[in-house]
């Protein structure tokens, strides 16, 4: 039940219909008592500076998860960053500090690794690709090499970002095979970290028929649950991975995040 | 159950801990089957135009109900007002009109004739006295005018918003006997439309003394239900008309304001 006491915690991307990041928040709110909502917030690229801006102004507003395409684009308006979200150079959790700043966070690559590992799928000494290099594409990047991969491979459109990303990570992980590839074939792992599938006329993220069994092919769109890619892969025989698991992988660490230092109060009886 | 498709609603005021409204409008939404949800916005009277602004950029918020003490401060903000919400200097009801602007209404003064319809009491020809020229006062003013009081008195602390009110009245009911006063005895209906009695250490808005039996004091304050000007009038032995009854009687009216145009989408089974 939604009051004059209520805290208010937003999902903000573009589009969002597809989201299912509120309904879960909102469900682990009212299961621990907390007065609070998460709504979602649909805003534009070139609106983002200004909606953050302007809810800031908005006394109950605390905190928000983000999500495509904001993640590297709101690391540059956060205050305070984690070392993982400096690494990763993407936020997809942030909560304000005090009356006109934000603190960001990255809970996606835990997220996806917890949610590989209830899967029962395990991560050191895997030859690992994973296709993407923006926001959650390098949280994952960061926490599966922290895993002790065999190989890290790195395919993306745009080369920009992907040799900004090669960087981070070959500099931070100095004795880890990060390389850059064009090709999904030859991985124990293949992971879908752009988002492409999320929109019924995008293309695939890559060629299906460089992955069959054997292979484990990783989604991070969840609506739809099973992805065109992630369709194909079962057609060639790989087990696959649905989006879904990151969400679920992470939901009790953003709780964590934005309930902390008792910020949210206890819901009415 | 808040979802990616919902529209988003605010009850902008401050403070906003005492507020009844989003409880309210979120069972009309409901019951009626439509995705969409209020929340509370606590703002700051500096921070109106700012967060008002970064609101705009959020693509799925359509609009907000205003409370004290923005009512007249927003006026400013909507490029397009009603009549009544000109002519009462006031706002309590805006929705977006495309990308960057809103359309402003009051409905507090319909809202207050309701009520007291609905509760049995009678406006034509009766002696009225109003306490306050915010924007609850003067949608109320208007209303109440329109419907042929035998006379109308207004007091206020703030004698440039008194002025301004009565020159307003004056100049629109040329035929009503509309005055300024500083005394509510004499008269058959006194209503507080000041914002005195939402805060415990408020002083009483005018001297109970002055009212009776045969009086009806009514409030706009909607928490405490019975504010200690409506405890000391009934000490007196006069009738009471607690301020709830103006929220109930402008609920339909809101909700309509807000679902014009199908601009609300139906909630998923």
């Amino acid at each position: 039940m939604i009051g004059g006491k209520t805290k208010l915690f937003g999902l903000v991307g573009h589009p969002v219909a597809h989201v299912r990041t509120p309904q879960a928040m909102n469900a682990l709110f009212e299961q621990n008592g907390l007065d609070a909502v998460m709504v979602p917030f649909d805003v534009p690229p070139a609106d983002l500076s200004g909606a953050l801006g302007g809810l800031l102004r908005i006394g109950n507003f605390e905190g928000a998860v983000v999500t495509v395409p904001h993640k590297m684009a709101v690391l540059e308006l956060c205050r305070d960053l984690t070392p993982r979200a400096r690494l990763a150079g993407a936020v997809n959790v942030l909560r304000r500090v005090g009356e006109d700043a934000f603190a960001g966070d990255i809970l996606d690559g835990e997220g996806f690794v917890a949610g590989l590992t209830t899967a029962g799928h395990s991560v050191a000494g895997r030859r690992i690709c994973i296709v993407g290099a923006g926001g959650a594409a390098s949280a994952i990047a960061v926490a599966l090499a922290e895993r002790e991969p065999a190989r890290l491979t790195l395919i993306n459109r745009s080369r920009e970002r992907l040799l900004a990303l090669h960087e981070r990570l070959a500099s931070r992980f100095g004795e880890l095979d990060v390389g850059i590839g064009e090709d999904v074939g030859g991985h124990d792992l293949v992971v879908n970290a752009t988002s492409l599938g999320l929109r019924a006329d995008d293309p695939l993220p890559f060629d299906p028929e460089r992955v069959g069994p054997g292979v484990l092919v990783a989604e991070v769109i969840m609506t739809p649950e099973i992805t065109p890619i992630l369709h194909a892969a079962t057609g060639r025989g790989a087990a696959i991975h649905p989006g879904r698991a990151m969400l679920d992988g992470q939901l009790e660490a953003i709780f964590r995040y934005f309930s902390a230092d008792g910020r949210i109060g206890r819901r009415q009886a």
